[in-house]
């Protein structure tokens, strides 16, 4: 019984992984998709959503399956609560890449970002993905380290956000209202879906030291 | 035993609704301080937030804490799950009446919101305190038909929110860059606490009948 329990708190945090790994995913083609202003690119994160959240939904069934027929204690218990917490963030990571990929959809055929801000978005971009990948590893491994980098890379998201306002408030911007409020609001996602990275990662830490980082 | 812990149950509920009330005064102040540009109020809404933190904090561990040490199953495991999941989500309502509260204090002397766009917000602002009144009183009385007023309120929010856009981005728009981007910004704030008030609303709609709304 106990052997076997292990056995499904193991799949439980493969599926975790699997569902990161799609997260991943649509991080990167939401950010492809505003970049090149490419509506079938956008679609395609659009509906594959469903899938992560289908998946997420037999996590928390799963989870609560074995809470109730197990009831674990301890570590055990801490797991699958965290387990229900990280399948929240992750589906909520793949709603806000939704979002960055709507974006790009509203403006095709242009291109939401103007060029000028383009080698920003892009930075955003590949810093989510990256650390949408370090989650995925870091729940596949749970090594406590690598969950401690993810701090760094928030800060550097931090950072392109407050220089996307800068640039978009500056007085030299010159292309209207309407692709500064796009970058606003993408500026906006991209760093929720890193806070949420960072929620995951320090729960994967709470897990195995039993010691919360403020997140 | 048994007992004890549907008295403990109901505490638990009882904590829930008290930090939904912070909330609301949250919302509210947080609205206030947004329209009258007044520092003084977002420094207040900004630092209570702390409380809430607290409280949602105790919540969590006392939920976990129950979990742990009595087993519950079926119908007092779906409820002690769904506080856990209720409290995330009252917390981050209070985070994002945070952000409102941030914009306030930027602009001020100024205030962040045009004249003309005033009702606007001041009717968003005025609906999330409503709906969050509302999760209050659900999560009290657990009133399933309370519950699902919810959902025409949201719908009313996200009329709101269309029409910044049509506002911020139409012609007319003589305001500049900045109070079109804290507008697109405020907009996404006020979005949020309305979709997570629909979703509390939901878990105590699952709680009492088992069954889960679409949200």
């Amino acid at each position: 019984m106990r052997e076997a329990f292990h056995e499904q708190l193991e799949d439980l945090f493969a599926d975790l992984a699997a569902i990161s790994r799609e997260v991943e995913n649509a991080v990167h083609y939401a950010t492809n998709a505003l970049l090149d202003g490419d509506a079938t690119t956008a679609e395609q994160v659009i509906s594959a959503d469903s899938q992560i959240d289908m998946a997420a939904e037999k996590v928390e069934n799963d989870a609560i399956t074995m809470l109730s027929l197990q009831q674990p204690v301890a570590g055990d218990l801490r797991k699958l609560v965290a387990a229900l917490r990280m399948v929240s963030e992750l589906e909520r990571m793949g709603d806000l890449s939704v979002h960055v990929a709507k974006i790009a959809r509203l403006r095709v055929p242009d291109v939401a970002v103007p060029e000028s801000e383009r080698p920003t978005l892009a930075a955003m971009g590949r810093i989510a993905k990256e650390m949408v990948g370090a989650v995925t590893r870091v729940i596949a491994t749970r090594d406590v380290e690598e969950a401690k980098e993810l701090e760094a890379m928030d800060d550097e998201m931090d950072r392109l956000r407050r220089q996307t306002f800068t640039e978009v408030l500056s007085g030299s911007w010159t292309h209207g209202v309407e692709p500064a409020v796009d970058i606003a609001l993408l500026g906006r996602y991209y760093e929720r879906i890193a806070d949420h990275a960072v929620t995951v990662a320090n729960r994967v830490v709470f897990i195995v030291t039993g010691e919360q980082p403020e997140s």
